[in-house]
């Protein structure tokens, strides 16, 4: 294993990895979003932005289009342990992480959506404006139920970043095309980007429409 | 299984259906207030509402109208798994798994209507003004109680849920139905609700009864 | 199993049978204060009430005595599972659950009247004015001990449980005689309650004398 | 087991043993105070007192001292237990409970003198003005570490408690007289108090000296 | 055993062997601060003072230096135990075992000096500003490491303890020495004490030396 | 074992080893920062410091980068174990180890960089504005997992330690050499230090650079 100091040109590379792994693994999984724009243009504190086009009901979510943004989301960290080793993963992938474990969370606690079954296992005192039947929503959970949840909680992160890692495995050729052109022209939209990839592999029907755009980071 | 992008349809009839789960497994429960109304029509976040004939007296309510609530209140959410498959049930039913997670609740902490026998498991001074007893209220808990109580709100639920889907797949001609006339009218009373629903199958008589109405939704 | 939906009827007779079954149960334990008065006439939120002639000294009671309470206030829900049957319990007994709870606590960990033997289990920091040694004092307790004292409360709930199904079960007879009775007149004092309940069972001696009346609801 | 409404009688007859209890298993036990008066002369909320001449210096106390005083405490409900049978002990020792559960938590947690060894079981930290510091000391101790402070705590009780029955059972001829006195005239010096007793059984020789009184309660 | 009242003489005697004690522990550990005076005149709450001479460095103490404190902080109890037989422990030690606990924590929770490794075991958030932070801090600790901790603390007390008790029993002839001068001149220097001593025994080299005095106690 | 009590030689002998045992373990680690000074001149409460030039950007940092800066921490402590034995480590390392257990910490809970996987295992809630938000953050962890991460935190300083002791054993000469050099002159620049290492030792070639200096202290 070699040093890590970073240049500014492995950087780049690593941010454009990044983003397009985002772009791939959500793109590949049906019920996911369809990819509007990938930038590598900085904003905020983000180096690069993975744009994707909202589903029409905000409020009506299946399980489904959950379980895909959370394949999605990690498939920055698995560009990067695919393409860079696992030694250089970086701290770039911190928001990503904590956005999908709120979200698999969500599918457990709120939801209903695992093993666990329909049950909500958020208290309503939780959302009370009485602050101590805020705290005391948690204390009436026992240990035993907080354990089942993280369980289901771990479950759902680690199948969906298998199948993560296996979308970038299976798509490295279309990966480093994908990077070369990004790198190159620093923004593509969601045709183009679909364009390159379909290339290499067939996408989902539903993750191919495009129609009106509104930004959307993952 | 294919891509859940929801176009507006599907979603119109995911929600008929949701409702139309709920007023079958309340109509078909020994115990549960009578329908008194279905309607698409949205009302505030609410994208559509059934409404049912309360008991008489709210303070005397026994074990088998509770649970048949929670029967009730689980028809959305079995619906979605029959009709549209596990993968596709949705966020839509947050609500009511709260609610039913609530009511279970109660039956066991504050009724005394589990297995776990007439015992009041929420300390008096949970209800004490002192927030600091309010604390300490759970905190007389032992872990093991808590077990205890959680594992008897889930054999609630659970058996609630085997009831209510059950209900769905026995009656799946008479949701097709009911739906069908429900997507054309935008809103159905208790009487032709129970009129499409009694060809198919018998109602329980202490349901069928439709007195003065009040709304109250589930 | 029927329905539920219950009538005016219906509901005052439940109220009647709840009644006596705490007028019954606390006149057959010995060391239970005697009866009073019972009635359907409704105050405030009770549909009907029990008034017992209090001890001489209220600071002085023994572990009979306090046992005593505990069977006569389970009295109610055994009246509703043994006459109406288990679905049938109500939500009307939950305030006796509480009371009933709360004193089977005060024996364990207050009184040093289980087999936890003579130690006082509250710490003296929880009567503290200092609201964090309020909070520390339950803190100071082991997971073991907490345990063990809801094991203890437990015990005894179930066994005045138990006691107090025998008596309903046991003077069935007596139960429907003074619930008749009662709903031709609303009210009936001590001594026309232990008039009828004596043609039916012996009532212990100690629980027989009625003299300078002073209300109390169990 | 009769019943047990209490007469007047019965009540001073029931002080006047705890009182007593108090008086012979604090004497009999090597390392206590001696007696200083026996009163059934209320006081404040207490019904009886039994005052004892304290050690010269409250700072330097031992081990067999503190222990003492736990059996000393404990001999009313010892009394109880013995004179009257089990089910008759009462809710007047609940205060002599409270002070000797502190006490043998001190002997434990203060003094590192239990079967833990010479460790100070409080974190320095439950004594700082900050609160939150405070709460935090109980937070630094294990699980299991708690439980065994409450399982020391419980052996010194136990052991104590196991004294206290012994010294009634084995002087219950010297303790009936000495009731029977004091029940006459209502308060006995320490010193009629030791008559009385030594013509039965003899007085540790450290506990009999009676210099300058000075009042404290058990 | 005895009676334990003290009298004015026995309490003296028990301060001066705490005293000499902690003076005679502190001397023969290897990295012990050596002692400057040892008096029976007393100051604030205390009755007795060993005072010491205090490194040149007091951020940059060894982990040997540090349990030397220990050994010496716990001369007083060691000496109770062996001098006066255990039941004669007495409260005079809390203060010393409170010292020592902390000490023993600090090396391994802040110092890395334990079994448990190098590893800072208090969390930064310990010491935020933010109260929440710092409650927080405990909580982000998992249970088997505050028992990891619990025991690790036990484990240096214990040893500390072993080596104190073996100093006193084979120092006896000594310390009876000692205590009778100091019962006699009421203040002893670190020469004088130590003179006696090496009568008896070898001091440690380093142990030795008395430059320029500070006043510090332990 | 000799006595402990430090000269002033001994005490800058010990800081100077301390600071040299930064910068070894830390160049010859892969991914390190390399050295830019090392000084003993003292700076508010250090007595000695080793700067690091930091990487381009500190957003973007691998998993190996924080590892090395773990070792490279930890290499004070390693230095004090393998030069002057066991008990003479010090409390001079404590504030190494509190920046070595929180990168540990982070690398674990923050950028899933562990055997627990692309998890975030801090819960948003926890950089809520809502103070008892942030509470319930830990609340909602189970015990289980909190055990999880403490032990994945231990793996990754257990292994560190391991690493940093090896780097001090196998370079003894090359730092007493060093060290030497470094109580003469005082302070020694990057390029000196790594000059009169790589005497004794090849350095990583991406630890060699010495670029555009800024001030950061490890």
């Amino acid at each position: 294993m070699e040093g890590t100091v970073m240049t500014d040109g492995k950087c780049k590379s690593l941010v454009a990895y990044l983003e397009v792994g985002h772009a791939i693994c959500g793109t590949l999984t049906p019920g996911h979003d369809p990819v509007q724009k990938v930038t590598l243009v900085p904003r905020g504190q983000a180096r690069g932005l993975t744009w994707f086009i909202p589903t029409d009901d905000p409020t009506l979510i299946s399980k489904q289009q959950l379980f895909a943004r959370i394949v999605g989301g990690l498939g920055g960290r698995a560009a990067e342990e695919i393409i860079f080793g696992e030694p250089e993963v970086t701290t770039g992938a911190a928001g990503d992480l904590q956005q999908i474990t709120s979200l698999a969370k969500q599918m457990v606690v709120t939801f209903g959506m695992s093993e666990l079954g329909p049950w909500s296992l958020m208290d309503s005192s939780a959302q009370s404006a009485d602050v101590f039947m805020r705290m005391m929503a948690r204390n009436s959970k026992s240990e035993r139920l907080a354990e089942d949840i993280d369980s289901a909680i771990k479950t759902i992160s680690n199948s969906a970043y298998q199948i993560a890692l296996s979308h970038i495995r299976n798509n490295r050729a279309a990966m480093d095309k994908i990077v070369e052109v990004l790198l190159e022209k620093e923004t593509m939209n969601g045709d183009e980007f679909r364009a390159i990839l379909s290339e290499f592999v067939e996408i989902p029907a539903e993750n191919h429409v495009s129609p009106t755009p509104s930004p959307v980071t993952v």
